[in-house]
């Protein structure tokens, strides 16, 4: 059970009928959401009407920044080894012939002298504009993800409700709850659950919108629809392990991606020639299929096996808001944006919404923060959806203009589509600094490999710290020995500033501890809150080994020892891709929010340390409480 | 079931009353051997007189060749996960002091001002020396290492019969089958069962290795004797995460390995000061833990929680036989050979004897080789046995003459180390070659990183064909497209010898599939058998992606296109690994045994590629029925 809850028990079913956040959909979104919750040690009860998870179909797109984050919560593993990965896309065309058949019989005996060719074949995201460390999309069907995301979170004592169809909320008389009603869809009957927030992960018809005011959705249907089916496809054609964009004059747009279990993914356009929405009675796997054969012609196109089968039209909306004004609603996911699917962007966007969300519930649930830190996730996450929307037009545009439009498009927004490109404006949470670095404020942690000094492990810094939905502030320090008098100031200045926090902090986490799993004691969480539960300290330096102990560090760091790290791996390393050329006489530091964001990034001569500590105040202080 | 078994239920539990191997023992060893033959498709039977896996202690050290043969087996993810990875060696040593106390109580009052000091701290497993992909111990509990073996096989529908006690064997009158006694120690009863092959994985005091003639252990028990402990310390001493040697003049060797959730295993010199072996009635937890904190001293020692306590005696033995010489009885694993503990070798050498075994009794079992290829198990395995303690005696003497003598030690044999340099004479599997490559027969395939063609993976060239039992034959082509008319010539050579033996072994396979399990649909084996069940054919060429299409390479090959790779990511490739430089006019070809081991390797001049017909018939009809 979660930590929080008081529990009732429906017959065999257990039911916390108060916790802390209901969060209704246990689709991608719902999940990270509930499963983030879960870790965090906030209690949470996810309702979804479906009798268990998505089987076939939807979303199967991960994207690098989606796998990272699969990597930070040690959760990639298992879509790693099944799904299947593309590193390249290929773009092809078949020009205008003048001989051509639409139906189905007649085709048969058509024939064209028409080549269809390959314009182009080329990695989908390269190293130097990028710069991903899984530089691949990688394919692995909804309900595997799902999967993984669920069997964490029961071994952490959290389950789905599954057959609950979330029907109404409203607030409770006199407290500051809100009373949410469900079906019981198995029996009708209508329960009753008490919670402090409710966030509606229920997809682009979200019931749990409505009871947002002024949150309806805002944008463009537009007449193009696509036909999309999975199976195994028996073809001649030789690319069909690429991601594939083709573009026929006369059959549309298809788009081929491979996908787990040697299946493929085609993505059909089935806009009439004249641009007229085609008949949903014939949008058919039939139909379907006879178009892409028909583009795809000389190339055999046959079906070995189909596993799916759906349709959808374009819309472009993103909802007015992504909560109510007093920060106890929310939305997340396809209920705040909806969009193409060409791009594989849907179920990427939609978890990092719930991952934006999650940190920040948990540190106001316990009363570490401001409510007013509840805002910043619309501020954040409607202006992904923004981009969002505006990069799928443009994309859309794109795609049927053709493959010079196309590939236009893919290298002006590979940063986006891959993930890494959603970046924050300057906020409450992202500050810009007075010194210049390579990253900033609002963007996400770059990857680097590093060397943990305790160890000798070369590891991924942006995964070595396991999520525990606290800060990560990095010390970077180019010369150890020169720096150490500094280094104590540095940390005086931290704990002078977090100290109270702390405190403050290790008593909630006391009292409500994070979800403990078995794997936990494999993967040692507890070594990197030593110093805080509202934050762990790493230091980054380019001094060897051999070149200091770590009895030699301020205590804080020696407690902090699993985050101490050399910068020894890589030509251009960690330091450098943060800062540029960071003195010896400097001290760096950033401060990375529990969801990977850089959060405030500067550097100071050694003798001016001391500065740091009205930086770290006008920091935290702003939102936490 | 397995495909091969009748089965006889008795009560609950179904065991096989006839099969092809019985295995007994369900240690590293044994299931090495059973796994392989569960996914090889031939019929096995595995005893075990435990009633469950491994709980605590045993083996624990996996060195690199063993991560890379489990994921070769695609089993590494959860030891990877949960295993602790050990990178570096930290050697200490602590000089003769005057004062010193051997009894517990009034050690605690000595004092002593004799610094102990670190001489080298550095890679274990540096990359000049060993250029091993995974370049780290991996420690993960023996009983980790044995649960993902069970649970692959289980998931294939093979399961360890346990409480099973092997008590004896005899040939079946007139018919070339053994019947197998064991005792179901549950119930006391004797049970019976035929099988074709008996293997012994049943450890030191192996009762299976009394039923081969002439078998017994060979070679000197010494007076060295070990206290082993598991369990997390508390101490101040800097590098407990790294591996420790510690050679203290007081109180004798100290070896600290670092081990999954957060535990240390300690391992300490039990012989006395002036050599005689230590009464066993004082190799205590508490004796041991008082040697360790002597030699550990000024630093803190205190045990938080022990797991597990074991000593040994150092012996280092050989059996004479490792089969009977018909053929039928064999033992693998401590059963054939014991040494010390302190390189971490026992398991992982004991895995590799099943490893060797495993695809041999396939072959011959099926009929498509000939029993004469069994006998090569003994010649390869009492090789590798013989090299062992030939390094353990040097290695224990290392240990205790000093770091200096450990160093060499080490250095000299880090490859072995390892297990890369485990490498078997020229004989009937490892065929010397005329012309000089980079790597020779009887070494193991090398590791380098290509991109397959057919959808731009990177991929390691040695985990990316799947374990199937099968021989890669690899072709190298520096320059395809002048190739392609010799190499249309080299593959009518294949066709020819392998034709006939493909023919057979597919009528085999067809009868007796290989073990299916469930994460095969994401895997797709069946990609890399589609010319032969007895080889998978695969190409490396230093072409580019956009020089040739798969249609345009001789049909073998066209429908080996999972196989086809370019050399195009390292700077010294895989071409250059194998066989240094290799002229565009040339074509290389090695045959890569089922176990990864090259059987032959050599490169002809593009005019003369008819040559490899001989070539290979000499080296597959002098084993293959």
């Amino acid at each position: 059970m979660s930590p929080i809850a008081d529990a009732e028990c429906y017959g065999a079913e257990c039911v916390s009928a108060s916790t802390t956040v209901v969060v209704v959909g246990a689709g991608p979104s719902g999940l990270m959401l509930a499963n983030n919750l879960a870790r965090f040690g906030t209690s949470v009860v996810i309702l979804d009407d479906r009798p268990d998870k998505t089987s076939t179909g939807k979303a199967d797109g991960m994207q690098p920044k989606t796998i990272e984050t699969f990597k930070q919560l040690r959760l990639a593993d298992p879509l790693l080894r099944n799904g299947a990965k593309v590193f390249d896309i290929s773009f092809w065309v078949k020009l205008l012939h003048s001989k051509k058949s639409s139906s189905l019989t007649n085709f048969q005996e058509s024939t064209t002298d028409q080549p269809m060719r390959r314009t182009g074949r080329k990695l989908h995201y390269p190293d130097h504009l990028v710069g991903a460390s899984d530089p691949y999309i990688l394919l692995a069907h909804q309900g595997m993800v799902e999967e993984v995301m669920i069997d964490d979170m029961e071994s952490r004592g959290v389950f789905v409700t599954r057959n609950a169809r979330f029907t109404s909320c409203s607030p409770v008389d006199g407290m500051d709850q809100l009373q949410i009603q469900y079906e019981d869809t198995a029996t009708n009957a209508i329960r009753t659950i008490k919670a402090d927030y409710l966030v509606g992960c229920d997809g682009a018809r979200s019931k749990v919108r409505s009871f947002i005011p002024d949150a309806d959705l805002e944008g463009e249907i537009t007449n193009a629809a696509w036909g999309v089916m999975d199976g195994v496809i028996d073809t001649d054609f030789p690319d069909l392990w690429s991601k594939v964009a083709l573009r026929s004059h006369s059959a549309g747009s298809i788009l081929l991606i491979p996908r787990e279990r040697g299946m493929t993914r085609l993505y059909v356009e089935l806009s009439s020639t004249g641009g007229e929405r085609v008949d949903k009675a014939k949008a058919t796997p039939e139909y379907v299929t006879q178009r892409a054969r028909e583009a795809m012609h000389p190339f055999k196109l046959e079906w070995k096996s189909v596993e799916w089968f759906g349709t959808y039209v374009v819309g472009q909306r993103v909802a007015k808001r992504f909560m109510d004004p007093s920060a106890k609603v929310f939305i997340a996911g396809d209920a705040g944006h909806c969009h193409s699917a060409l791009a594989a962007q849907g179920a990427n966007t939609s978890m990092h919404d719930s991952f934006n969300l999650a940190w920040k519930l948990n540190l106001v649930a316990r009363g570490l923060a401001k409510s007013s830190l509840l805002h910043t996730y619309e501020e954040e996450r409607q202006k992904i959806a923004h981009d969002l929307i505006n990069f799928d037009v443009e994309h859309c545009k794109a795609f049927s203009e053709g493959e010079t439009a196309l590939a236009k498009n893919f290298d002006d927004n590979i940063r986006f589509i891959a993930g890494f490109g959603a970046e924050y404006t300057p906020g409450t949470l992202t500050r810009v600094s007075s010194s210049p670095c390579r990253i900033q404020a609002g963007m996400l942690q770059l990857p680097a490999k590093v060397t943990r000094y305790i160890d000798a492990n070369p590891v991924d810094v942006q995964l070595d710290i396991p999520l525990l939905g606290q800060f990560k502030i990095y010390i970077f320090v180019p010369e150890l020995r020169s720096s150490l008098s500094a280094l104590n100031v540095l940390c005086e200045q931290l704990a002078s500033v977090l100290g109270e926090l702390t405190a403050h902090a290790d008593r909630s986490f006391e009292k409500h501890s994070r979800g403990h799993c078995s794997s936990d004691d494999f993967q040692q969480p507890q070594r990197y809150n030593t110093v805080s539960n509202i934050f762990t300290l790493a230091m980054v330096t380019k001094s060897s080994q051999s070149e200091f102990e770590i009895s030699e560090l301020p205590e804080m760091l020696q407690k902090s020892r699993w985050s101490v790290y050399l910068d020894d791996i890589q030509a251009t390393g960690c330091t450098e891709r943060w800062f540029g050329n960071l003195e010896a006489e400097s001290i760096g530091m950033a401060i990375v929010r529990p969801d990977g964001y850089i959060g405030m990034i500067d550097s100071w001569d050694m003798a001016k340390v001391a500065a740091t500590r009205a930086w770290l105040d006008s920091y935290f202080l702003s939102f936490m409480a």
